[in-house]
């Protein structure tokens, strides 16, 4: 079984990746640089590749910022120390996203006959994000069915999202379990000059409360 | 009433953006330069977004060469001369292309609040290409009403194909009616080395059938 994983570099398309390769699934990734403000997340993605052990690793480069529309593309300011249980769509969300990164996933894909693409979304993405939501998800597989050879042939897509339904600290178990290093991935909308996690964004935030309900020690904040 | 149009440069997208703009959108248009083997298709689509008074175009890169898998971004030779009311899908397929620029069309549009995203596709696509068919353009629309920040308000997104029944005679009066100018367009899949069409490829032969069933003659070939 082969499988396209979507590798952003942060903790949640990691073990995402580990679940689907203990699962069986040979793994190629796909990292879009979609104009973020800061590349360290590409670098991540890189390591994170290497130590998956991904056939092939491709980096494809999206200028979303053409678009505008959300602070992590450089329009307006990442917030900082946010009331993030709210309801509201946050300004970190860069339009289409995920439909942007699944298409492009799914291109490769029929390239490359594989029967699954991997997707790190979770309950926490889908409290605030439209495109991280089951509905839409089975949306996407609905389709995808119907714009691809295989779909014709009678051969679906998986998407493969296996942490949907999981908290940070759930996550962060999971790959604790799986024995993920975690000090190879990086999560801070705006990290400092020196590359450093802000400590003050929604996603360290959630990651800082992730590693906290889950008893361990986040390894990127001591390397 | 607002819309992006996917403008590729050829004849089928420049008449449904006419057909659009005189049903009273306002216009935006997005070219996606993916890597095709001539660069001439996006000369005219500048030529095109100009003729149609758009009030922005965006060009935007995407790579699909990395994942391969088509003629039409240098995998293996463009064929000529084929037989291609076979029903086989053609080399010149692209794998997901019309779901990936539909994704793109769709981040853009949220920023824009626009209410449609205008596509060519048409009756002689999707004899070869899944991901022409109504059934698959629909199934895009429901995924696009829960993927975006106005699909959760309640308000969807028009995938708007006017020319989706239409044979490309039809497509070629209704410009002519609307007084489109086609020398500005180009259809070829594989121009000879001084940019004139190859006469030889799928899209020149339905584009001279076209012409020849319209009555009409060509102007892109005496320019």
């Amino acid at each position: 079984m082969k499988a396209v994983v979507l590798l952003s570099g942060g903790l949640d398309s990691y073990t995402a990746a580990a679940v689907a390769k203990a699962e069986g699934f040979a793994l190629d990734a796909l990292t879009v640089r979609y104009g973020q403000v800061h590349v360290t997340e590409v670098q991540s993605a890189r390591k994170v590749a290497r130590a998956l052990d991904v056939e092939r690793h491709i980096e494809l480069d999206v200028d979303l910022a053409a678009f505008g529309g959300s602070s992590l593309v450089g329009d307006g300011a990442v917030p900082h120390n946010r009331a993030i249980d709210a309801a509201e769509i946050p300004s970190t969300y860069v339009p289409a996203r995920n439909t942007i990164f699944l298409s492009l996933a799914l291109g490769w894909a029929e390239v490359l006959a594989a029967e699954a693409i991997v997707i790190g979304v979770n309950a926490l993405d889908y409290s605030g994000y439209p495109d991280c939501r089951p509905e839409y998800l089975h949306a996407f597989e609905r389709m995808a069915a119907l714009a691809t050879r295989a779909g014709v042939e009678g051969k679906g897509l998986q998407i493969f999202a296996p942490l949907l339904t999981r908290s940070k600290a759930e996550i962060i178990r999971i790959g604790a379990g799986l024995g993920l290093d975690y000090s190879l991935t990086h999560s801070c909308y705006s990290p400092l000059p020196d590359d450093r996690p802000c400590g003050r964004c929604d996603s360290c935030i959630l990651r800082a409360r992730g590693f906290a309900e889950a008893g361990l020690t986040d390894p990127a904040l001591h390397t």
